[in-house]
């Protein structure tokens, strides 16, 4: 069903009419794969789905039912803005493992994923034209909420640590002498979605002394933070500054994203507005998938859970770091320390955006590096996915794309387009 | 927990960053009420909550959670932004009783809650200082979302029969005069929220042609056209004209809220660009929401459900007038012929949004007619609901409020700034 959306509508009487942030809206290159990656020959390495199967379904379909015959009138009737107090006082015990003790309920406000959390924050902070500093490259989904809200993404670059500092800073100083309004940072600290990397512990009180000196707001999006494959978590933002970060984290990878569940913690004159702009926005985020993730939380070791996926995603990042040494060595890439994505560079004169229907051709999908930016870069890089496949099919998907490469590869030396030696 | 938002923050640091838009944000009246007006001695007649006891809880329980077994990596993954296939076409049965019969699955768009609705289709057709053309009152929650994207919303005028056709041409007329772009109508055509009146049939072709003749579109908002208090449906304003009219409804009224599961029908353009608009608010409506309504759709007549509750909202709206009629016949009101709400017109002299604390402290709330309007007007209006209390509530409830009148109506005439003569 997802094909429309990159159709173009012929002789739209409406054309002309529509606000001028529509027009910055397009498909994003992830959604438009959808329906080719998700046929049940080709191997995805594109999609940012969680693995499901450990879940206790049975158990819980049944604490389930039992939570809507007991609170049913509950359940199914409208909500406070905010969320449901009870979830909220759980989502404390959750921030705790990233050392953000000092939050109290109140400061929670529950979105419609993390996706509306984006929105909400945006929305009330952005007019068009002011700026956002995010990493490069940069999360897809973040990148079309700020294109949508005509804001001007300025970015900062990037290493094996995460955000550089003085990159960080100079691109703030740099907006300003053009006298514009930088409004936040946009930062992906743990286990960054694409380019895998983390924000090292030194780095993370220098980001925010800058951001405090400039009075740059820190927008720090957490989906990853808990499925670190160390055995310990990293400190969030938030931990070190409750007056100038707005927290966004969501139980989308650590539980289940069907329920469209996440949480901001933000300070008090910024929560005030989300919780208006959530109204204003949805109403009220949905009891019922709230109520669903509190059944959960309270009847389940969702930590020893959260321990088996950490293993589970750490085997299937195993796998693919041995396939790429095995089948394209030729590649770079950082092996990530968590979450879900490795960011994988392709040697120079092949084109990630342009090989991809062939790969496609090859059962195989990724993600093209052009995705997760705004100015066309980007073609350099793939990213690949090892959350959702198995590791004999992340093996035999990066088998499958190294034939296509390997092809790419010999066509660039034909022509001296690349410098790389095929192995 | 809902006080804090009406708390100014003091001090806030991040005072003088937000966006223009956010400063139109503000706590709905309505939403400020609901911590004293949901103590349990006080009568709510404010709330716009549907009366959920009817539903088979425990029915509907065994059956989600068999959904949840059967489905579960279907319930707990993302879906499509678009919103669940299956469920689109359930979708076009409930339709079809209001005379849309040429719609299909692909037309329809699932959001979260009609408020995402009204959020979409503002966000991808205004600019800020855009004109929307509306009813006069106006739907709160559509009010907030015109506010937030900094539209200016004119007002057309409305009676016994709905929005007057001259009057909407001449609001049309007047915007175009000042050089202003007029994006859309938007309209609630039966048992409008909060007047209670409907659109009479000669006037929805009447309504439409002048919409085309300017090239404005017609967003109806129709959450309440199937409970209808007579035996009948009125035709969609959608069902007349496919190009020019974007019809909203939802499950919030029929089934139950907390699913925030609604839906948008849309001619292919716009319907393309809210789909886009719906990923970057929120990526994908939930898929356990959306397959819990389908569970209910596929295993309950639900048309029969829809039935009783139609008779159960008119023996409430026949107590309200009834009582209306017994206590306070010196107020004027259309008795609504479906839906949810009475609008009542007080004496002169009285202000209905002074009066509140007054009618609180006698254990009655409402919502004051002011919240409906944007530029003061309306404290000569009560909005009284008779959907979620009981008869036995229901009389009570105006009992208690025509003490507060009364009295009030004493002092006024003490002071001879009314006209009415007390019964």
């Amino acid at each position: 069903m997802t094909e429309n959306k990159s159709q173009v509508i012929k002789n739209d009487p409406w054309f002309g009419s529509y606000a001028s942030r529509a027009e910055g809206m397009r498909a994003s290159e992830i959604r438009a794969l959808f329906a080719v990656a998700s046929r049940p020959e080709v191997v995805s390495l594109a999609g940012g789905m969680p693995y499901l199967d450990y879940l206790p379904f049975d158990e819980l379909s049944e604490l389930v039912a039992k939570m809507l015959r007991e609170q049913g009138t509950k359940a199914w009737q409208y909500g406070s803005a905010q969320g449901d107090p009870h979830l909220r006082e759980r989502i404390l015990d959750i921030i705790r493992l990233e050392h953000i003790t000092d939050a109290q309920a109140d400061d929670v406000v529950i979105t419609n994923g993390s996706q509306s959390g984006l929105d909400l924050i945006t929305r009330i902070m952005c007019n068009p034209g002011d700026v956002i500093i995010a990493e490069d490259p940069n999360y897809v989904g973040a990148l079309g909420v700020f294109r949508s809200f005509q804001t001007e993404v300025v970015n900062a670059h990037m290493d094996a640590d995460g955000l550089i500092p003085q990159s960080f800073e100079e691109a703030i100083k740099t907006s300003i002498a053009q006298g514009k309004h930088v409004k936040f940072l946009y930062t992906v600290p743990n286990f960054h979605n694409p380019a895998g990397v983390t924000m090292s512990v030194e780095r993370r009180p220098q980001i925010l002394e800058i951001a405090r000196k400039y009075h740059v707001l820190v927008v720090e999006d957490n989906p990853y933070g808990l499925l670190s494959f160390e055995d310990k978590t990293y400190p969030a933002l938030r931990s070190y500054d409750a007056d100038n970060v707005v927290y966004l984290s969501s139980f989308s990878k650590i539980i289940a994203p069907g329920m469209r569940v996440a949480w901001m913690i933000a300070p008090p004159g910024i929560r005030q507005k989300l919780v208006l702009g959530n109204e204003s926005a949805i109403l009220c985020p949905p009891n019922m998938s709230q109520m669903t993730i509190s059944t959960y939380l309270d009847n389940f070791d969702w930590k020893q859970q959260i321990k088996e996926y950490r293993g589970m995603y750490k085997s299937r990042c195993d796998a693919m770091d041995d396939a790429l040494h095995t089948y394209m060595p030729y590649c770079q890439w950082n092996k990530p320390r968590g979450g879900f994505y490795m960011w994988v560079k392709i040697p120079d004169g092949l084109d990630a955006k342009a090989m991809l229907p062939r790969a496609v051709t090859a059962r195989v999908a990724y993600v093209s590096g052009t995705a997760f930016y705004d100015n066309g870069q980007g073609a350099d890089h793939m990213r690949l996915s090892f959350c959702y496949p198995t590791e004999d099919e992340i093996r035999e998907g990066i088998r499958r794309l190294s034939t296509v490469v390997d092809d790419e590869l010999s066509t660039a030396q034909l022509f001296g387009t690349t410098s790389i030696e095929k192995h």
